[in-house]
């Protein structure tokens, strides 16, 4: 018989967790048999001492059976699913979706709600009049038949162990553990339905992974994680040193993407939505010129599709914040916003949530007045602040001289994708 | 202001906590607005990180101003208390207490009940007839004066913060951590009122400490407190590789001390219990013979009057199991008993509890039909097991299985007291 904390002290004492103890301390503590307390201590010893790939893979397919898997229907194209570990301004699915569905892919997207300086795609396209995240089963279907693409919540039957895992982690501080969000990842998107998955993986101060070594071992986890149960996964490294585009915040970032959408927009949103897109075609097999479908309407065409779908207005005015504030230059040089400090701010003007119940304030958030490395004088105006509550704007200000905004040393420019895990042409 | 995620976060990371935000955990986990699975994160993170002495005094601080200090008034007498780690057999304080009260201390030892393998002292005085745990501050007091010793159950209000983690420790793996194990008795016995301490460090199989640098240090950790804390505090590392006496189990025990007090019973059990009592006449500064206050019979006359002041029929005949079998040697050599394995066994039978809310059996446990290093032969009985549970007797004889009791080496001898810690002759 397993007891917890059996399995409790195999992993503070550094051992490998036996199959049948993974299976069994999930599954007990999803059916509220394990205690919350005894699944904290042990996630802070996998934190600490870490679990290995097969134990990971173990974990991962136990959180699976936890729950369901979404049943999709063939649905006469391939499916591809796309996952951003999360950034500061990353708005690449709302781009994204649309257009890998313009090319003739269907997009499944089950996303979550921001938690903290990154944003949540969910608290984006909510900004938009009348949307609603909730789809069920058979809604999910239909509209990829019909439009392609769908970008929805998750279902509570898909992988429960990990809802209940997370909310934990989270106020444990044993959220950066490798093998912890690997499996958190993999599951959802696994029990999610998808056949392909393409994974993108930040790097930098506004990601969760702060270096290139970190991201790169999260990367090859999850891809082995999807080779083991029939799921072709690919992942890029991309950077996260400073913000994706010009604005962070919900209805700030959903004006931009629809820029994109139109074929224009900040440079390196469509770079990398391209490059993603991209990945996901090949993964599928398919043939197709994204760069064109996004300059001719194609994609902006599915977006309003997809968008009407749920019941948004795509053409309905986006919300404006009532409080919009200037943050000008201390110093004259280079230009070079730190994602993190960014991202922070946009958080406390109200664009993203402390605690899982708070809401978001849909037009709250940052934009950037200048491209990154643009040289700027000492006194112009770097940032806009847009809030609601304007009682947050000194936190949002504290937040950002957290890291200077101006550097003396020019931009040497950006690697927006650092590096390629999985696929065939990075392989030795 | 500091959050239970922040404090974690810092240990996991390997930083030092603060005074701030050690003072803060503690007391919001005992007010119960940490939530138990931060303190069990926390718990893991010190743990696998550690904690220096800096940080231990202060936790154990923290964990006295959790509740009230006992205020034991003037009795005429020094107050020194002792404490032992727990092992198997360890009957010590049922001798020690009576006989340093003879010898002109006074001892307040309020104790706990055990838990595991290791007996706990309050269990094996309710083998007594009539005798009850249970007595109020001034019943302390008024039994310090008359009798000179006191055997008893800490009360609810000196370091509360400690009965919550500790018993969250309990389920989460998170016991063998030296800082938390010290804060833990340091806590405890500061709160109780005593003006010098002599501490029982076991080393060995039986013991909490397998290792003499671990027992070292946790001894080392906890006179460090003490001298904090202006309580005088002596550390002695004793061998807990084999049985401490013959007996292990309540009743047994008992009557194993009795023998002790009048001055007979089991050379070693004699020997530890003059050591420790030395140990405590010279923190004191008294000089007394205690030998032959053990010899003259003054010892157990003190002993008669303890009991009978707690209700207890020092004259009661005590339980008696109603099974009992032998266990015969497998081949012949020389008698080695595992105390990990007898203590188990012990346990298994009925005199220990697996949890808390358990019961413990007066009659149960085992006892060894010679001294250690004996010449044994093949098929000759060893040891009885004494239950009132027989179904429980498998789970006994596998336990003893899982160690052999018969050695073809011969017995060395035993230094049971391999070092000091604290006293002037242990200084370099």
């Amino acid at each position: 018989m397993i007891g917890a904390v059996d399995v409790i002290v195999a992993k503070r004492d550094g051992h490998r967790l036996t199959d049948a103890q993974i299976d069994w301390v999930v599954a007990a503590h999803t059916r509220g048999e394990v205690a919350d307390e005894q699944m904290a201590a042990l996630a802070m010893a996998i934190l600490l001492n870490g679990m290995d790939a097969a134990e990971t893979a173990r974990w991962t397919l136990a959180m699976i059976e936890s729950g369901e898997r979404l049943a999709l229907p063939d649905v006469g194209r391939p499916l591809v699913d796309k996952h951003s570990t999360g950034g500061v301004g990353d708005k690449i699915t709302l781009v994204l979706a649309p257009l890998a569905a313009a090319c003739g892919l269907a997009v499944p997207q089950l996303s979550g709600r921001g938690l903290g300086h990154t944003g949540g795609t969910l608290d984006k396209l909510e900004a938009i009049p009348g949307w609603r995240a909730e789809l069920s089963a058979d809604e999910i279907a239909a509209q990829l038949v019909e439009v392609g693409a769908v970008v929805c919540a998750t279902t509570p039957t898909l992988a429960p162990a990990d809802r209940r895992l997370y909310a934990l982690r989270d106020v444990t501080g044993t959220v950066p553990s490798v093998p912890l969000i690997a499996s958190s990842i993999m599951s959802k998107k696994i029990a999610g339905g998808a056949r392909g998955l393409v994974l993108d993986v930040k790097v930098g101060s506004g990601a969760f992974m702060p270096t290139p070594a970190a991201a790169r071992e999260l990367a090859t986890r999850m891809v082995e994680i999807g080779a083991l149960h029939d799921l072709p996964t690919r992942a890029v490294l991309t950077d996260m040193s400073v913000p994706l585009g010009r604005t962070a915040g919900n209805a700030l970032e959903v004006a931009e993407a629809v820029e994109v959408l139109r074929g224009g927009g900040p440079a390196d949103v469509r770079e990398l939505t391209l490059a993603l897109a991209r990945e996901m075609l090949d993964l599928a097999g398919l043939a197709a010129d994204p760069a064109a479908l996004l300059d001719s309407g194609v994609a902006h065409g599915v977006w309003e599709r997809m968008i009407a779908a749920q019941g948004g207005d795509p053409t309905a005015p986006l919300p404006v914040a009532s409080s919009v504030t200037t943050v000008e230059a201390e110093a004259s040089g280079f230009f070079r916003p730190d994602a993190l400090a960014v991202g922070t701010a946009a958080w406390r003007l109200g664009a993203g949530r402390a605690r899982k119940e708070d809401g978001v304030q849909a037009a709250a958030g940052v934009r950037l007045l200048h491209d990154v490395g643009t040289s700027v004088r000492a006194g112009e105006p770097l940032l806009e602040l847009h809030t609601d509550t304007p009682e947050a704007l000194d936190g949002a200000r504290s937040a950002l001289a957290a890291a200077p905004m101006v550097s003396s040393e020019p931009f040497p420019g950006r690697d927006l994708v650092l590096e390629s895990v999985g696929s065939p042409s990075s392989e030795p």
